[in-house]
């Protein structure tokens, strides 16, 4: 099948072999999937993966062991724990140390004709969804994660670093349960998409004007930079006994002082994949806009294109689109 | 008067300036000092502070506005906020952004004749304790804090690493609560203290051992190791979505790798001073041993050797005495 595959480069190929589905997996047929700052990554040696990547993704079932499943639409979490130990059987098999990830660890990904992933992982794709659109259920459901992991009020001093395709999500997300987040990003563009829906914005540069402005720090400071910068960032704005979520993933150390962290008594919680249904209701409801966070499409035979433009300064999502039907 | 004090070395005087008290304040006579490793930190460089250091301390009110004190044996909380910022006003004086900290940061310590501090600092000691005693109320507060922060129940999986002076504190509070915690640490002797109390000890060398031992990941990891090493450890030892307590401040920054924290979900609490009406009640009801914690006493002349004592292996609470009465 075709497929871009990363092997110390990335590459497209015609010829990559079609994935083999087990007992209680679906094989399907990728209809469009979404290039993420961890695709970036990985194609520069992030978690060491040799396959293919891409993890956001819909498509359609082909072939499955539960018969309701063939033929429809669908996304699908991207953990596949091994479900038998201790961490799968307390739900948490995002977690199960023998997992493997779409695209990312152990498993191949969806820049290809074709993917396969267990049936349990599936989600259906409300028909009010476009393709590009269901693509995001997976980030979203990324930064509704926060969510599930922090209790957030809506007087809570709340500040976003990052304006990335992430950020662009988190910001909607914290904006729709009550609070009133300030984004400061370094992507004029990306902040104006913001700004429009009524969410306070800053350019990164006005940051001296913004100290100066605040008699109090943060409650709350979610950290989306995907800069090795932004943890220490985070620890200088948020208040003593503040929160800040971590979203940043970065291959390699940093230079860090933890000594703030302890001085201030600040809590630091690290944030990685969500749940899927309720990113996929608040699509479906249009709670969350993504249609203007979509980038340009692209051919997968076109993939290696489609990545540049994805590395390139306020790309929005850039998405790879399978065209044989 | 005498007094030890750090100018970029250590040193002894007979001559240094009375502290002078302002409105709202005790003059205490210190009776009794112990030396913490912050103290150590200090004379390092730690926090750019300059003057007496010495913030665990027992003494005597000789001067105050609030005539109850007057004569009263006590013991003091070392934050003194302005009163006045919207941290004050929230009852965090303790992270108040223009503090001074007894012999930490802008208020001369406790390793001298004399000390002044806000009389609302002030915590009587109670007469079943003895100076020696009562010196451990602070750092006890300390240990106590990390309950302040955290909800742990009996059952959780609990590591703390580290059997300094903090750390022995640290695990029998940890054990008092009801938890069963592992203690790794590098001093056998100190580590015989806490098993001579039924409490779980492994020497850090027997790393590999545990790791092979453990089909799950602690639920809560303690880091009181006063090494740069501590932080990536305790990320190793927690599990997925498990917590990190720090405790450990250094002068300077150290090369860390956060994406294990992201990955795994792991929250990372920083903790620093408690609270100390618990910690008093704890020590008068025998609740935690800290008698086999007192080691040698110097008087006050003798306080560059009582820091050389402090700095060895397997020093413990190493405790300067104002003997002129």
């Amino acid at each position: 099948m075709k497929a871009i595959y990363y092997d110390g480069a990335l590459a497209f190929t015609k010829e990559y072999a079609m994935p083999k589905r087990k007992a209680g997996e679906a094989l399907v047929r990728v209809l469009a999937a979404g290039i993420c700052r961890t695709d970036l990554e990985i194609a520069k040696g992030y978690m060491d993966f040799r396959g293919i990547s891409g993890h956001e993704f819909v498509g359609v079932v082909e072939q499955c062991d539960e018969k309701k499943w063939v033929g429809r639409r669908v996304v699908g979490a991207i953990n596949c724990g091994c479900g038998k130990c201790a961490y799968c059987l307390r739900g948490m098999e995002r977690h199960c140390p023998d997992r493997s990830v779409l695209g990312i660890s152990g498993r191949d990904g969806a820049f290809a004709e074709n993917l396969v992933l267990p049936e349990q992982n599936l989600h259906r794709v409300p028909d009010a969804l476009s393709d590009e659109e269901a693509i995001f259920v997976e980030p979203l459901a990324a930064a509704l994660e926060i969510l599930e992991q922090v209790s957030i009020r809506p007087t809570d001093r709340v500040l976003l670093l990052g304006d990335g395709k992430l950020g662009l999500l988190i910001a909607q997300v914290l904006h729709r349960i009550g609070c009133d987040p300030e984004v400061v990003g370094k992507h004029r563009k990306n902040l104006s998409i913001l700004s429009k829906k009524g969410i306070r914005t800053r350019p990164a540069e006005d940051e001296t004007e913004m100290r100066e402005g605040q008699p109090l720090r943060y409650d709350l400071v979610v950290e989306a930079t995907g800069s090795p910068e932004g943890f220490e960032q985070a620890c200088g704005w948020v208040r003593p006994r503040g929160t800040v979520v971590l979203k940043t993933t970065l291959a390699g150390a940093s230079e860090i002082d933890l000594t703030p962290l302890v001085v201030d008594e600040i809590t630091v919680i690290g944030s990685r994949c969500g749940p899927f249904a309720p990113a996929i209701r608040w699509l479906e409801e249009r709670a969350i806009d993504v249609r203007s966070l979509i980038g340009r499409t692209f051919p997968l035979e076109e993939g290696l294109a489609a990545f540049e433009e994805a590395s390139k300064r306020e790309a929005l999502k850039v998405i790879i689109m399978n065209n044989e039907q």
